[in-house]
């Protein structure tokens, strides 16, 4: 059947964003085929991340109306544009919003993972800018969200964004995990922080982000992790991954949270993550790492323009504000180094996925990642779990880990 | 003469700091016996740096009046206090604002030199909070300066803040200098950013610790070194110490200079120091660092309670902000190996030395240095040259290398 459509446009179903904040909107759209260097993917199942949240509810740039947002996801490879050898038709595939172009100055370095080759192109497709969606009823283009717009039954990616995963190994819900979330929490413990054994850690946000932060601090051997979250309810999954202490910053009796870790470190974490997107608790985070070597690493995705306040007579006390996109992980060289760690029992990504639901339930979705009630909801598209027969779903109680009563 | 004075009061002259930005006052003062762990010093030499002047213009806290400022020194241990064995009457010795006292977590790591033993104390000794100074003629107290207060004949120093220089070796006016301005410099660039061979490096304010970091920076192998000053005066001595490139803010046709700093390398500088000591330059200098792996390390020490601005979404392109005291080295350490390196021709120190005078003209010396108009300043107290008779001063034409005609 896949090879049928190949370079022919493909009608589907995709959950278009047309308007900050306001439902998704399923649309029959246009996919047209790949062109040089990129490949057409059937989405199998997508995952809902808060960057998806943070750019649904952007009024302004770079957010752009209508989009086809997502990028958390596992497909199947549908048709590839010329010059695309890396991958080939059925191929099993995780799309990830930073790319791997292999050639430039960053992608040769060990230093960075930040392609200088392919950046982040806001709307478009990374090599020319164009779009390969449009409304089918119109013709309308419609805009691609950070390389990979994964809310789509079809989506053209870039080959330099897209992953070989090896068929039939690791379940597609869990690859899908790899294509985002853990891989940017885990790889910031390990690559950007380098968490030393015996460290104390604070995590700002227990969401999928965080938790896998706690993860990567605790295979790391770090003795102390903090975990700082509004909802208390994410105390019970925190513990499972690692948490040993939490915060609810509502239960303070009034002092900051970053007076609470210096008291409960003796003077401030080791390492400190951002792991919600808010620049004041970014500056928070800062507060709270220790004199001489405290480093606060952001990793959250911020929907303000105000920038993070760093004290300067703070700073010169030996203290390192680093950020990373995908916790500084090269996405081909790494994702499957991670997909072999939890294939080893090393890597836990079960706990991850709290709910599971199919494509037509989107909107319910976002809202439950919204409100803080779920780790990662899994969307299966319209019969992917049928068809593939090889994803076992277990059925999951709604909010078994993290919703309230 | 010097074994008469222990443990009784001393008075001689010294430069009181009374009111914030008025001419520091000539008086006589009396200086206590040292305490336990406390060594009292003559000082032979002192030197002008910018975070004197910072201090001296200071409204507020933790600038305290009267005081005594001055922090880059040479001096001979004139009487030790209880416990003291590390060095012994006729010792020449560097002061330093920043201490090792050996046995705290930070002194025992190798990833950290802000002391958490004994922490910086605004106004008085570091272990007790109390002054060794007051006023001869009404025994009014004045306060420390940062544990040093080298602007006095003599002056009281903690042991843990005294590094023992092997003496006849290096002369009196350059170890001074590697009691900060240069030791700060020069670490900065190899231990806290680790400068790589073939970078490119931005470095904001060409005084003698911008000056520093170009130098270790060239050490390191930096291929490009852009000086970035107001004074164009500094590109002459700042070619001679490594300055390859040089961006005069007021001459960039209104661009700004991140701007021109990501034309002139392709999108970025490595490596970015802040050697001034102003908020604004410290985001500007975060702007000019490359992302994927850019490093903005602030050395400057601001006058102002404003924070840096470090937009949330540009340090998460792989970027870092890091601050650091004393170059991230541990005094008693670390400067024994610079002199080594002096001694070894590996360290050039005589270029910074660009004015010296007697003590009576210190207020011209603070003028000179706050227009921008020396390197460092060496004040020597009075006497001290003809007595010690080691020192062969060289005549020194006004503003060699950075006066403005
Ligand atoms: N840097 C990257 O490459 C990268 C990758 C993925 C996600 N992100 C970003 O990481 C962040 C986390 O993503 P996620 O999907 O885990 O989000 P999430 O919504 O699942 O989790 C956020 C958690 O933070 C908590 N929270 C919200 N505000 C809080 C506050 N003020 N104090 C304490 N806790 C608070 C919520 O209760 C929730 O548990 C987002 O900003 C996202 O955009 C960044
Ligand atoms: N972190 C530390 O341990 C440490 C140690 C010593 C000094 N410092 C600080 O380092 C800074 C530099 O000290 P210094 O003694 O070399 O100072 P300096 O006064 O000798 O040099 C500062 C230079 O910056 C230039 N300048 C001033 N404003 C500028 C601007 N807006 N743009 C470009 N150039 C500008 C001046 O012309 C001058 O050449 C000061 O803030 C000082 O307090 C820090
Ligand atoms: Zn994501
Ligand atoms: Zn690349
Ligand atoms: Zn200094
Ligand atoms: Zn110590």
């Amino acid at each position: 059947m896949e090879q049928n459509t190949a370079k022919m446009p493909i009608r589907c179903k995709a959950a278009v964003s047309k308007v900050a904040g306001e439902p998704l909107e399923m649309e029959e759209v246009e996919v047209a085929p790949p062109r040089a260097h990129e490949v057409r993917i059937r989405i199998l199942c997508t995952s809902l991340c808060h960057t998806d949240v943070t750019f649904w509810r952007m009024k302004d740039l770079p957010a752009m109306y209508p989009s086809i947002l997502g990028h958390e996801a596992t497909g199947v490879v549908e048709s590839v544009g010329d010059g695309v050898v890396e991958v080939a038709v059925g191929d099993t595939v995780v799309p990830v919003f930073s790319a791997q172009c292999g050639d430039c100055a960053d992608c040769l370095s060990d230093r960075s993972n930040i392609c200088s080759g392919l950046p982040i192109r806001p709307g478009g497709m990374p090599r020319d800018g164009t779009s390969r969606f449009s409304f089918a009823s119109t013709g309308e283009p419609i805009h691609h969200f950070i390389s990979v717009s994964s809310f789509s039954e079809y989506t053209v990616v870039d080959v330099a964004h897209l992953v070989k995963i090896e068929p039939g190994r690791i379940p597609h819900e869990m690859a899908c995990l790899l294509s985002c979330c853990v891989s940017t929490g885990v790889g910031a413990a390990w690559k950007v922080a380098a968490v030393e054994p015996g460290s104390s850690v604070a995590v700002f946000g227990l969401g999928a982000v965080g938790l896998a932060v706690t993860q990567g601090c605790r295979m790391r051997g770090a003795k102390r992790i903090i975990g700082i979250d509004l909802n208390p309810e994410k105390i019970k999954i925190g513990k499972k991954l690692g948490i040993t202490d939490f915060i609810d910053p509502n239960g303070t009796d009034g002092r900051t949270v970053s007076v609470v870790i210096k008291e409960m470190t003796g003077g401030g974490a080791d390492y400190c993550f951002e792991c919600i997107g808010s620049t004041p608790v970014m500056a928070e985070a800062f507060k709270s790492s220790r004199m001489g070597w405290g480093k606060t690493i952001v990793l959250g995705v911020s929907n303000d323009v105000a920038p993070i306040s760093i004290p300067s007579h703070d700073i010169l006390k030996g203290r390192t504000v680093v950020g990373s996109l995908f916790g500084g992980l090269k996405p081909k060289t790494d994702i499957p180094v991670l997909a072999q760690m939890y294939l080893d029992k090393e890597l836990e990504l079960e706990e991850f996925v709290t709910h599971e639901m199919g494509f037509n339930e989107i909107n319910r979705g976002l809202e439950l990642l919204t409100q803080g009630k779920c780790l990662r909801c899994i969307i299966w598209m319209d019969g992917a779990r049928e068809k593939e027969n090889v994803v076992k779903v277990k059925p999951k109680e709604n909010g078994r880990a993290c919703e309230a009563a």
